[in-house]
């Protein structure tokens, strides 16, 4: 390797999950939880989805220093009916407030078949699809909502930011092919992904985002004189809206010009919502069976002849699949920039460094 | 108005549904059923879903008189947990089926916060919107899922027809607002207004379909030399394949290469899947409260400044809300073709003719 050119290196996920926890509970996060959360957030990590894991931590462990994160939340359910739970986050970290919920909806989709679980005041939680997949080890579905933690979208034909690209995943279970896990902005690109081209100092693709006079906006580092175009048009800034709604308004979090710009502001509490559906597979269907049918779609779909210009038909969540398998035996990759990055909060907060 | 130059007229929604009830009566449907799925039926035309509603009325009288739908089905409920149930359409009419299936996930959102209702053996059932929204007058959001009944859609990057367009809608009632109801296909144009343009000998614009090359096709006459292009790319045709998992492969019914396609074949049956996903509002709100937030949040978005060339903001569901005041009280705009096939049916039929 020529001279002392900065190159990304490979983190073992053990050690990043160790990293990460030391970091949550310099920041006065109790031990028990710091493991957990440095665990959820590695999971993003591992699975590729690289704006939603460590990326991330510096900006929650400045948060906690502003006091704008509880370290330690009561975090409970303040409203149930057979079916349903409404969990209070106490604004705790976000990732321990979703899996919590959860674990509720597991719980209650084995007693009733579906179980659906809204959050309130909790906090970024990293890639949805981390959450949406919980269930199918559990031979269930999961569909997961969330409120994005800044607005980057106007309703459609305007241009005030009063939407965010509000994420849908659903992850469904199949036998022998991968699962199926669908992870998706409502946006064409995700915020995170603008935040890492901008780190990474690359140009975005045309269609991404736009500015206020509706002109094509490629560089990242001008993402704040611009907004992100959602899927289909109108049809993707009614989802980010419908989904709004449902793991925002519904929940008593923030919606609309109540998000607060996590980017931009340390201490007001975010009260970021959430809403998480699950539903128990065997209330509907054999599992074995339904896993054997989900396969023969999957084998199905892949056996469809090619679009000119395509090598292979990709399936949601296939990706994601080979990348954790990829990633759990030869580590994670860090960015020079994110390792500097990391470097300097490892340094304020006096614990060592990632190796 | 000049000579006899065929237009369109407008036809009172009372007589639309007298026509459509006497239409399936003489067909043989028993004549309360006949009532239900007529009014079914003249709730997409009301509401301006053109392409759902009586436009389909002769083509599902060819396959009833084909033997391909059963007009004295035994619809019931073959499977059970606490909060939801799976219905068995027994090949009846997709309206009555799918009504059904939302009576039985109301009732259950009552019981249990939330309800979740599947459906196999149904058949097209008209616009999603109509059921999604039947929860609103409860004080609770609606959330539904269909597989289409013909596929027009590869996977992406692949171009063979196994996905179809499969919509999903979603209603939220507001206060003083008009509810906010979403209802759309996972592709950039249904393939209902394909059908539309085509019977109108309208162009299509492009990016609504590409030929099996890769081109613009923009002859709706042409449409069986391709495709329907996805919302987002990737993104859409993962929502349409998610979609059909949740409606019709967790359901035992038709996904992928089983789908019958129903403008071609009016004797297999269908095995038509559909989801309704019920919440209570109260389950995590007082309704009243939650309906002034979401006002809020639609005035905000009514609020922002527009971008270059467009006049307004205009969010999902308050066109459809504007239709369905103006066509009770204008009456339904019948085009001379649909008037035409009308009449050729109701001649077969013997029935009167629509006024």
């Amino acid at each position: 390797m020529p001279g002392n050119a900065p190159v990304t290196s490979r983190i073992g996920a053990a050690d990043l999950i160790r990293f990460i926890a030391s970091a949550y509970r310099a920041a006065g996060i109790p031990a028990d939880e710091a493991d957990k959360a440095a665990a959820l957030m590695a999971a993003s990590d591992i699975s590729g989805a690289d704006g939603h894991g460590v990326f991330r931590l510096p900006q929650y462990i400045r948060r906690i220093r502003a006091g704008g994160l509880n370290t330690t939340p009561d975090i409970r359910v303040i409203r149930r009916a057979n079916a349903t739970a409404l969990v209070d986050g106490d604004n705790g970290l976000g990732s321990l407030v979703v899996a919590r919920a959860v674990e509720e909806a597991i719980a209650l989709a084995r007693a009733n078949g579906v179980g659906w679980v809204g959050v309130r005041r909790g906090n970024h939680a990293g890639a949805a699809a981390v959450y949406a997949a919980m269930p199918l080890q559990h031979d269930m579905i999961g569909l997961y909502f969330a409120v994005g933690n800044a607005n980057h979208l106007p309703p459609w034909g305007g241009i005030d930011m009063l939407l965010s690209t509000n994420p849908i995943a659903i992850a469904v279970p199949a036998l022998e092919e991968p699962p199926l896990v669908l992870d998706m902005a409502t946006t064409v690109a995700a915020y995170g992904k603008v935040k890492v081209a901008a780190q990474q100092g690359k140009t975005m693709p045309e269609g991404w985002m736009i500015d206020r006079e509706g002109k094509t906006l490629t560089d990242p580092s001008r993402a704040d004189d611009g907004f992100l175009l959602p899927i289909g048009g109108y049809k993707g800034a009614a989802l980010a809206l419908m989904f709004g709604l449902l793991a925002g308004t519904l929940n008593g979090a923030a919606n609309g010009e109540d998000v607060v710009d996590f980017n931009k502001d340390d201490t007001t509490p975010t009260n970021t919502g959430q809403a998480i559906c699950v539903v128990d597979i065997k209330a509907f269907a054999e599992p074995v069976q339904f896993k054997r049918q989900v396969d023969a779609v999957v084998r199905q779909l892949h056996g469809s002849a090619l679009l000119p210009g395509f090598d292979r038909i990709r399936l949601p969540g296939e990706d994601r699949h080979g990348r954790i398998a990829e990633r759990q035996a030869n580590g994670i990759p860090i960015p020079p920039e994110l390792r500097a990055a990391l470097d300097r909060m490892a340094a304020d907060l006096a614990v060592p460094k990632l190796l």
